[in-house]
């Protein structure tokens, strides 16, 4: 769908360029100027490119071109088999409050309605903006990197029947490496150690420089299984105010590093789950000075950076990091595989511990695996891939946002994030959200309630939306639903 | 190799009950008195069946089944591509000693000869008996796994594109539960989580019934990563006398959960590591009865019960549980394939607490690989496998001891493992096998000194020998060398 409309464009897109430069510039203006004043309603329909072509005696490349460019400034939006959108301006969310160090959480409540999330998460039947894995096989390679799998099983069969050990393949491990480079970090693959995914690598980053009874720092709101896995590791937490915007409030972090002794900073710098933002540059680059200077390791999740919207992307924090304090993680779960679970971290001063934590915890990745990945990075197919998945997703978040103007009650605010597939809503202040959910769920919608991602009783209103799904008119149903649910408890 | 012997005996075994049933029967008592008088030498060579039938004119299946008689009464031995060889009468290691409480245990010393054993791991060149795990292809059914696997990718790509959660594959749990059935454990899938092989099944429980501080019972010696998996997690450990022959002293258990307030009991009661025993039934009884009336939980390691030489199995210590305090796991790394690592864990009332803490810390196993395994064991080629492994280490075990009995210096005693691929060696009092263990592997061989074993000194003149590789002369030069190197130590 998305990824064949995508190359179409492109190429009728490069010829327009030489036909008709002048023509297309002219359209696009003024189908701007309309937009702007209003002329065209946000939400409402474009002509198709045929019918405009045809009313203004322009070619078909012409009206392509000038869409495209529309498109490009955020102004329009092409839903796949519906046409072109004026795109809805939802506001952003506001000012994060001010965290309150009040920790009564209804943890069993919570983790109650997390069982019941994800015990529906196999069921066809629902409408799932819960899990943040993409459903589908629109969004996977599947079909290359079975056939990659197939030929290492026939060619190399001998790594079925070889005990693998951390750190794991070194061709993916060169691989990853030579990534990295494009994020701004400059490892070797001795510097990378394969794991079980993010969450293997979260937790061997924890376990390695906490003991039982330590404080780390969290952002708030952030990924909410973070809470029980540090409540099993007997670590307890400190939330810092993360603006939706802007991220971790570094004032209030240095205030803190000053006061407190901290184990560890915990952070999603680069398209932060479930906020969306990405940090500044200069604020990465303060965050890693500061962790040089106190001496604080930095738990990085970099998940979702490979599917930044932006190009060049935003470089991770781990490139600014001068005294290996950083420790960034990543996995290929979300883009390539969410089966073959192989992730890796980048661990920095905390090395020897790690390696020696993966071998006592679960030895090391599977050698097939990763070798699998490894030879679709190399083949070249995975940059084509990321561009077609990032163009997707960021269609499929324009046309979700676009659904919330229309559906949800007055004043609600959703991000606009800087990469990967995840909205955070703000409702208006009476709507309770784990209500909200709650009856969704009874309808088999499945949302997340933002109670769940911080300890401290905030984004009671809040909500997270995941838009990793095929497109389809039970889920346009499904949000349009939510919206109605929204609005009756609004009243 | 032996697989192929073994074939290749059975078919003629059953031709020869008919013909020559009591030719045979006279030649293999002929020659059975002859080696109980000591008229032909332990480790001396069998004329060959074709040289034997000629010299006594008898048939060469009446020869073969005299040899297949004897040993089956365990008084020869054929060894691959050798013949036939009068067994060596090795003694067993003597009863244990005391445990000491004493904890000064040369850590760093230890942990160092660890990391260079396991940074020797892939070298060709190195003479390894220090791995546990099998080396080569003859020893997993990679090419039909290999197979199998290729065709899930074919015909089920999707498994790929989907998120595998806790418990994982139900197909593979369902195999799981019925396999255990002949280990006399009942359980459904239900029962059962998958995990990333053994040592995460080990984690995991360990995880589950302990918190930072407490303090479990191991059996001494045992499983040497044991040690530093537990430091790792901040917990304690006392080591309670374990007899080479009948495993944990449960006198001893039972006086110290009668004093001490114990977190969990951690055992290996079928085919031992290092130490090669089974508990018997008995014990077996006895010690699930006071997991259950002292409310302790016990978690049983089962990782090498497939490969028991008696038939049919000796039963599992979960077996005897009644009360759901049993936790049993095992993988199949060690028969199938190392690299995909896939085991489980049965844990009795510990489920959910075991369930979420697998999701928190590494979500779940691959469903492509668990399902390769499921096939495996669905289409019957599994037991087949099992039952060639069994002869093969059994004969490879054989040979192994009459190898040290020829080459080792006098004193020296060999366990007689009940199955598996590991020997417990004790030599001379006076040799220190740290010391052995590190000339050897300056010449490139490696096996691993009896002090890792333990955190209380014991053990110093104790090793462990693994017999998991492709026999050659390699091989059998090396264990020459090494009790070469023993001799120079104990002089």
């Amino acid at each position: 769908m998305g990824t064949d409309l995508y190359c179409h464009h492109h190429s009728l897109f490069a010829d327009a360029m030489t036909e008709t430069a002048l023509l297309y510039l002219q359209l696009a203006d003024k189908i701007a100027t309309a937009i702007q004043q209003g002329i065209i309603a946000p939400g409402s329909k474009l002509l198709s490119v045929r019918d405009c072509a045809r009313q203004r005696k322009l070619s078909i490349n012409t009206v392509t071109a000038a869409y495209r460019l529309l498109e490009d400034k955020g102004l329009i939006e092409a839903r796949p088999k519906s046409g072109y959108f004026v795109r809805t301006q939802l506001p952003e969310p506001t000012q994060p409050l001010k965290p309150s160090r009040a920790d009564e959480r209804q943890a069993d409540t919570l983790n109650a309605f997390i069982e019941a999330i994800l015990s529906h998460q196999d069921q066809p039947d629902y409408v799932d903006f819960g899990l943040a894995c993409p459903k589908g096989k629109a969004f996977y390679p599947t079909e290359r990197l079975s056939r990659l799998t197939a030929g290492i099983l026939r060619k190399q069969s001998d790594l079925v029947a070889k005990y693998a050990l951390p750190p794991g393949s070194l061709t993916l491990r060169q691989q990853i490496a030579q990534r990295l480079i494009q994020l701004g970090v400059s490892v070797s693959a001795d510097d990378l150690i394969l794991t079980h995914g993010v969450l293997d690598a979260l937790n061997l980053a924890i376990r390695a420089v906490t003991k039982p009874g330590a404080t780390v720092i969290v952002e708030t709101p952030t990924y909410f299984n973070l809470y029980p896995l540090l409540e099993a590791l007997g670590v307890n937490w400190l939330e810092i105010t993360t603006h939706p915007l802007t991220g971790m409030d570094l004032d209030e972090l240095e205030a803190t590093l000053q006061q407190t002794p901290i184990a560890a900073i915990i952070t999603i710098p680069t398209v932060h789950n479930p906020l969306g933002f990405t940090m500044s540059r200069e604020n990465k680059a303060r965050l890693a000075k500061m962790a040089n200077q106190y001496q604080v390791p930095v738990i990085e999740d970099a998940q979702h950076a490979d599917l930044q919207f932006v190009n060049p992307p935003e470089p991770l924090l781990k490139a600014y990091d001068e005294g290996g304090w950083v420790m960034t993680s990543a996995s290929y779960t979300k883009t390539l595989a969410p089966d073959f679970r192989i992730g890796w971290i980048a661990p920095g001063r905390f090395h020897e511990s790690i390696r020696k934590l993966k071998f006592l915890t679960s030895v090391a990745e599977s050698s097939l695996l990763s070798e699998a990945i490894a030879q679709f990075l190399e083949n070249g197919g995975y940059e084509r891939h990321l561009r077609n998945l990032r163009r997707l997703y960021s269609m499929q978040i324009n046309h979700i946002r676009s659904l919330i103007a229309q559906y949800f009650p007055a004043g609600t605010r959703a991000s606009q994030p800087t990469g990967g597939f995840i909205l955070w809503l703000e409702l208006p202040d009476n709507i309770n959200s784990l209500e909200l959910a709650r009856r969704a769920l009874a309808e088999h919608i499945v949302c997340i309630p933002g109670l769940l991602y911080s300890t401290s009783q905030r984004y009671q209103n809040c909500l997270r939306l995941t838009c990793c799904f095929e497109m389809s008119e039970k889920y346009i149903q499904g949000l349009k639903r939510l919206g109605e649910i929204a609005c009756e408890l609004a009243n």
